[in-house]
């Protein structure tokens, strides 16, 4: 099986290789050969099977259209302008998160006797408030930022090419991924990890938000597992809904920080500054809290249950030596 | 007020320019001109202010600029291609109800201080089985037809172009226009009105689905009625959800029946003759058959309350010489 990773040198991208290459199959079936792709560089990886590097621009005329001629029978697309990006820069957010995921569609579409699976990155950012306590399967999808909006429309473009015969495809929204490895960013939601992260290491962070705040999270090896048990499934059995809102985990804050408190006891807690940033808190009111992913439930998607288990796991992937 | 009705030449255009001709206002304000665009002829009308009347392909490079450069402050877009041709010829479907769409939105951004009111005219189309026994407002699109993944899309695209502040728009998902005048035609949803607008004329009618069988009806008045209000309302009242289902009536066949039975007698209703249709009877399982509008309904919108009422309507401002 030849799998292509659009994205590959993103966060969860670089992740995702490791993990194909860790376990040289998906589903049960091997992979001979991996074409990764983005636009930065992606890390030097040894495999027991071809990993080819390309570095490019999706939205380029002819590059989804060259991807797509290595005919791979998987394909995790998962290449985005974040957020604030796209919102700071109409234009490239639209040209990046919808038009280039269109011209892959369409290069898909146009390739003779050929029909991948195709594993896509939405995010719970194709939800804007006011909501209910927890946002079920049916609710509608109002975003309240461009890149939502982009991300709503590549789900609905990926449900009608795989009805249509197209694709065989699956858009799975992903939780607020926490905790998020790397330095701080500038990304409204990066407060999340970095009152976990920082103070794990010695160093300061601060809390732009109030305790109360409740939000959505689930790790980046959770994040990792679902996009690999999405690629191992019969995705017959989503019949003509190829959507998914994925488990995560909801808590508040204070639960976060308590959290942290259990693992890593109070020191680490007091390096965390109450600087409260109008902004963001105005920003983050906007965002889902909670959700009750059933069918997610119901076909095996799994999260952490606890923020103790986020923090673990950040322990043992990132702050752990090989 | 400069109005634009793209679309002009269909169905509802041409009656929506009448009643704009008619009334010479909407919503209180004076219209100064209207520009009809359509790819087919439009009807000529005299009335008391200017009509240009422009035919094109709204898909051809230049054509949304070229309508937006006249600098509307009202836009009705209607103009689609129908959900059997969009499922026909999925590149023509994309490229009229999407492609289009979006250039058209991208031609009002790109046009500096200015800002005009976009009404859009969606579908229930965006729904797609399995249904509840009536889709609320919150409910999420899950189209399964292209058409019907345009619409949204379009929806998706109109909201994030408010909400940046390029238009003031809204999407307006009607219901199913019966009785639709004009000879039989071959959509699959033809029978609602054919069953009702032959008999009336002493012509047979074919049902080739159960009389069980239940959907969601305005007359093409009340649908006028729902695009002029909607151009007369402040649309900030809907604030970032600028997509509104519109109130219809939910009726089955057999009440369809009686209802002509109680308006035109026996001899009407012994016209329609039963030929059950394999094909368009599964089709019509997809579709929705009842909606709870509160949101419509909240905002003073009205469809007719019986189907008597529907036939009536279709009485008066069809078979009614003027």
């Amino acid at each position: 099986m030849h799998i292509l990773v659009i994205g590959a040198g993103g966060m969860l991208g670089v992740k995702l290789v490791k993990r194909l290459v860790r376990e040289a199959a998906v589903g049960g079936t091997a992979i001979s050969r991996i074409t990764r792709f983005d636009a930065v560089a992606t890390p030097e990886i040894a495999a027991g099977f071809a990993i080819e590097t390309v570095t490019g621009d999706l939205s380029a005329v002819g590059t989804p259209e060259a991807l797509i001629a290595r005919r791979p029978d998987m394909i995790f697309h998962l290449a985005a302008i974040v957020s604030g990006e796209a919102e700071k820069d109409f234009e490239k957010g639209y040209r990046i998160n919808l038009a280039a995921t269109q011209a892959l569609l369409e290069a898909i579409r146009v390739q003779p006797d050929y029909r991948p699976k195709l594993i896509f990155t939405s995010s719970i950012a194709v939800f804007g408030a006011p909501f209910h306590d927890a946002i079920g399967d049916e609710f509608f999808t109002t975003p309240l930022t461009s890149y939502g909006t982009q991300k709503a429309i590549a789900e609905l473009l990926l449900n009608d090419y795989t009805r249509r015969g197209f694709l065989d495809g699956i858009a799975l929204r992903m939780p607020t991924v926490c905790v998020r490895p790397g330095k701080p960013n500038l990304a409204a939601s990066g407060f999340f990890s970095n009152i976990i992260r920082e103070p794990l290491v010695g160093l300061p962070a601060v809390l732009p938000v109030s305790d109360q705040v409740r939000h959505w999270h689930a790790s980046p090896r959770a994040a990792v597992g679902f996009l690999v048990q999405a690629g191992a499934m019969d995705l017959t059995v989503m019949g003509s809904r190829r959507t998914l809102t994925l488990p995560g985990l909801s808590c508040t804050v204070a639960e976060q920080i308590e959290a942290l408190r259990s693992v890593a006891g109070n020191a680490a807690v007091e390096l965390i500054r109450r600087e409260p940033d109008e902004t963001i808190m105005k920003i983050v009111s906007g965002w889902p809290q909670n959700f009750t992913p059933d069918r997610a439930h119901a076909l095996g998607f799994r999260a952490e249950a606890t923020f103790e288990d986020i923090i673990r796991v950040h322990i043992e992937d990132e702050l752990t030596p090989a």
